[in-house]
């Protein structure tokens, strides 16, 4: 089970308008985007910070019925979840399993740049959304 | 002001239990962390996973008067902040203001591990709680 985790992929961040949350990033902290995209399945728009190894993913809902739009809704703009680095997923999600994390995803999907990606639920790791995240 | 921020630092997760939460994450991630120890100044106690660039710090209140108590006790478990790389955190503080970021350490003091840190308040930040940070 040692070293399944390989680094901290990307931090998620919820924001109500990924514009605005953009001007902020902009000109509080010099941070200038990498991409900015929709990403259907998710009903999310996406800007990504490159920060090194890692980065920070602001995103805003597009449906009302997304589950980011009921997040903001009851905790309000803010951190969502933690990506780690993986690279074996199926292991990774195995492992934790076994020790007793509930996974919200039972099988690995496609996350928004293609990576493979599986989140555990966060009442099973002490409060926190952590997603595992493979790049193919 | 571009390039002011060289990375991400750690994201910081504020826990109930630091002795359970370090159960949780070794067994369920694989975990071990890098060092242990209280913190009087800020009355935590902080457990860090080194995760390539970054890492990962969980702390728990060991005062009641805390802020991280208050947090726990509006919010619950989870993740509290997020601390990004600065070569001159004098200079990313001083940006930071002049574009309208609340500063709520005007002078940067001494963190956990020796750096040079200071927050911004969520409420400039589009409800994310940054802390900048130097190593020295």
């Amino acid at each position: 089970m040692d070293k399944l985790i390989k680094g901290l992929h990307h931090v998620g961040v919820a924001v109500s308008s990924l514009d605005d949350a953009l001007k902020s990033y902009r000109s509080a902290l010099g941070l200038e985007p990498t991409f900015v995209k929709e990403v259907k399945d998710q009903k999310i728009r996406v800007a990504s910070f490159r920060l090194g190894e890692s980065s920070i993913e602001l995103f805003e809902p597009t449906d009302p019925t997304s589950t980011v739009a009921a997040f903001l809704a009851k905790r309000g703009e803010g951190m969502h979840h933690v990506a780690l680095a993986v690279d074996d997923i199926r292991e990774a999600l195995e492992a934790a399993q076994k020790a007793g994390a509930v996974a919200i995803d039972k099988e690995p999907r496609i996350g928004a740049e293609g990576q493979l990606i599986a989140f555990l639920h966060p009442k099973s790791t002490r409060g926190t959304l952590v997603e595992l995240c493979q790049e193919r």
